[in-house]
């Protein structure tokens, strides 16, 4: 840490300063500048939380230098991590799709998404069964009834199942049915339920909240694996902007960022990113090329029947489409050699 | 509802949309504008959940006219509701003061604090015992222990209780010792935990997401309401910009319109808000000017060794100054007949 | 600055970056912390703009340490900075309240709604007569007709006129009949106007840009400043946020802000700042409760007929009531000593 | 538009509202929902920005439904516009790329990078003449020295020139010099700007205002149009969010949106989107595959010693490896017939 003092900050408070550090058993260094003094604080940064420089007398404020997590940096662990769903393997360069309804209405409903899913090159069916809502009064999910119909969907196809988890006292029979389990954005920073996927022997995808920072995400991402579970997978899908025309803002360059910071695989929503079927493609299409490791879509049988995020779930017939295009693109990127970044 | 079709649409579409809202029992309205055509909506908004129009051929958009929340409504209940926590009246027109350190750190620190809240003219002491914190490495709170601590500073100053919940599992014994449990912004949206703490009989302060809006705010509020409490206190806490010179962006239009909007009280958290110590009272006392129900204040014994958020805590010093001149205003708001707004 | 190196840069990166510092005359200080070095920069700032170091090798990123801008600096000029325009005090404690239409319309209305202003205790007469529109095909503007309205206002009333000045070419007669030239939002970096309105000797309001840090705002009052125009007013207006329900979100911790960074004044736009004219006296009340040296209220004898931005525009009755609860609050302010804060 | 009245409002109040419409000469229709009425306006909508119905009793808000901007739209102009720059032709399916320094600093300098730009297969050659500055004791530009460079490096390579222009008063000498000319994002809504650049046979170049809307930049760009000039090209160049990790936000969704709303060519900037030189290849790679019609790169011979924005500008050895590898996903876009949307 960097503690800034104001220009006008007198010899008696940057002593204070000092002083403080070092009864933390921390090493205090002093730079003059041009027009103010900064003293650098070396030692264990989790010793200085006690101590909060910024109301001493003087100080003008404080910049953190080292990062806050640890097990989820590229610097801890600088080889990309693989994770492997029972075959399938996400973050080892190949491309993942997950697609499926926004919601499991059905068991008619989901099978027939899951085979569609399937035949357009999925290799994952993707459904809520918990349902986090604005309003109290929006249909929230079959919950277990659910989970079963997906089960019955990867039975019927082969597909494994990836689904959300909303609450603590779910994770155990989300656990038993899915392959793996998906933190939604609401839940970024729901604390006991990261701790509680931390637990468990399951992958976890990770949703960016609303607003989150990518510093904020990867301490998300810190919590699942300080409890002993390190199959974190990042899935961006949006941030909250000024705009309105999209749903929210496809943040594609967070690709580039995880890959640069972290060792965890990164997947890309485009469909709550853009909140548009029409944009749902071109938006596949931009991630792939940026570099993510798979694609989470929403499909539906009957997009104009759904109970929930209708206007952008894909038809089966454009899903089709984009999954024509969509595995043109990774095939030549990896045939072709081309490398969105070095890391 | 209102749909509105694309230029271009055909009379073939519109008709599509026109049946499939009939054969929901609903009534479809056309009316022909210059340029094209928009179809009203009319009837039980919640069936329309089921019908994802703007996935049909020729629709351009769709708007919500009516409101998805109702028990809140300012409509619903035109007179506004005063809580009453043990004789303390929130949302009468009185000002209600909560002032306390970030999080309980020893039984010391909070006793310490109480007194000097009660002194400067609190009704409250506030102090977190669960701690939502960005970092798996930070202090997370002392939990139980800290809530016994709060419990014993109410017994030695009168002070009530108010103190955040993070969990499901924590509803019972936080509600055993707080007059007021918090939802804090992180939770907002776990919807959870709303219902939890809406099927209990104890008021709670319901603070905005980092960057929610009214509207999502106002359903979260719906959420508690619907399970049967209908004690909900709004708690204005910033939103997150793009400005980084504050923590957050006190957003004190919010007091305006939640006063217009609902018959709920709110009030500000201007330390959270600002996130620094210096702008914690101009951002009081213009809160009070606005017409807030109430104010939440950091303020710590030491702030330079406050275990959490000290850049924003009040010294004993700042706090009794604030408090002077903040008490000052609020009786001449009401002896002079200053209203900040007719509802 | 403070240049952060990557806890795996090499020795001889760091040595590179020394290098290059010292190359520009400039010193160069090595603090070894925990996990990664930092090399401070001391000297002439203005120089490090020749130098990309976050392009070196090994580089993290960099931080700075001094403000780029200093004629608007607190530290430059300790004392508040009194503006006198024509006998009216902006800056010495007491409050301005600029009031009048969005746009000049007619002779007629404009000569009522300064009778109006006037009769409620204002000191100036705004009104747009160069207006910036999103549409090309939106109302423009009178132009020169405009200005020689306002100022037929002015010798009716002797209030003071405020007017935007919106391109280069109409400085000149912008400046023949306003006592204060405003810079719209729009406008906060058009640094050629800056510049321009900086070699004026009238005062200028700066309009804070729809998303502009406060940094940038301080930068564009020193464009202004620079050039040798030292009478800049600061105006909040509102910033742009997620939150749609208000026209843009009005940040009254700018005021706060504002008067710890610099000596210049700072008014409130509540009007625009919230899109709705029931929200425009909450926050009146408010901007003046938080420290704002004055107010700029739309004001329109016939809202309903206004030719622009009517929704935020007052009617002369609740201008009225407005006015008597803001002058009764700011007396009050004076008279008991309240000061929003310790600069 | 539609005028949406309180549930509360009286019968009086919605007679006021269509007897306002009617006297424009405007016709309203009522429709009757279940908790509120909505009134239609038909007619032209320029008229209606004479009344300001948000201000009438019991009008809750309004909704605009058509479009304020027309020459711009897709529906006006079906076919996609191509921009031919001597034989470059933009928007034809096509990549174009531009790339350079961010500022002309000296002649050698534009020449070698004019050098690297062609042989690593870019068609445009780009650099700052007139630089916006944040502050004003930053570099500004070497002006008409630095377009005469410009001038040189197009004899010297047959590269197009495209440059910015920050005041009407340079428009003439930018045009004399330049084959495209560029409006800056802090200069998108400088509507005198716009106009003037509208009225020469040049093409303009628009960057996306640093939070404007999508709608706010197709009506800049209606600015444009409605003085005659038909050639203008829309830049992406990243907006302004929360996100501190990167410059701004580059959003990508809004090649598909402009490629949907408008016929006129969209291009991406890569390097003002992340401010990152190594975030560039990702989102450039990204871009092309989302569909846009060219990229503008900043690349400087040596980084580390430029002027102005050297951390997003690449080495010539990266901007000749991100070529590589964009013009062989470009190439085989093309040739596989991978469309990222059906318009």
């Amino acid at each position: 840490m960097v503690v800034i003092m104001h220009p006008d900050a007198s010899a008696e408070s940057i002593k204070e300063v000092i002083e403080a550090v070092q009864d933390l058993g921390l090493t205090a260094k002093v730079m003059e500048g041009e027009s103010q003094k900064i003293v650098g604080v070396i030692g264990d940064k989790a010793k200085m939380c006690c101590l909060n420089v910024e109301s001493f007398k003087g100080v003008e404020k404080t910049v953190n230098i080292s990062k806050s997590y640890k097990l989820v940096s590229r610097e801890f662990h600088p080889q990309p991590t693989v994770i492997d769903v029972d075959g399938i393997k996400i973050g080892d360069g190949s491309l993942v799709v997950m697609a499926g309804p926004c919601a499991v209405e059905s068991k008619e409903q989901l099978l027939e998404a899951a085979q569609i899913a399937k035949a357009g090159g999925a290799q994952f069916i993707r459904g809520g069964a918990y349902k986090p809502r604005t309003s109290p009064y929006s249909f929230q999910g079959l919950e277990e009834l659910g989970l079963k119909y997906l089960a019955a969907a990867r039975e019927a196809t082969g597909l494994k199942v990836v689904t959300e988890v909303t609450e603590v006292e779910a994770v155990p029979v989300v656990a038993e049915y899915a392959d793996v389990l998906q933190i939604g954005a609401r839940n970024m920073q729901n604390f006991r339920l990261l701790k509680e996927v931390g637990r468990i022997d399951k992958p976890v995808m990770l949703k960016r909240g609303l607003s989150a920072t990518l510093d904020e995400w990867l301490n998300a991402a810190e919590y699942i694996m300080s409890e002993g579970n390190s199959k974190v997978i990042f899935c961006e899908r949006g941030i909250r902007t000024y705009e309105t025309y999209t749903r929210n803002t496809l943040d594609l360059s967070a690709v580039a960022a995880i890959k640069h910071l972290s060792h965890l695989p990164i997947v890309v929503d485009p469909s709550h990113g853009t909140g548009k079927w029409r944009m749902v493609k071109p938006m596949s299409i931009a991630a792939v090329a940026a570099g993510a490791d798979g694609l989470i879509i929403e499909m539906h049988p009957n997009p104009a029947k759904a109970l929930s995020d209708g206007p952008q779930s894909l038809t089966p017939e454009s899903y089709k489409d984009l999954m024509q295009d969509v595995l043109k693109l990774s095939n030549f990127m990896h045939e072709s050699g081309i490398k969105p970044q070095e890391i």
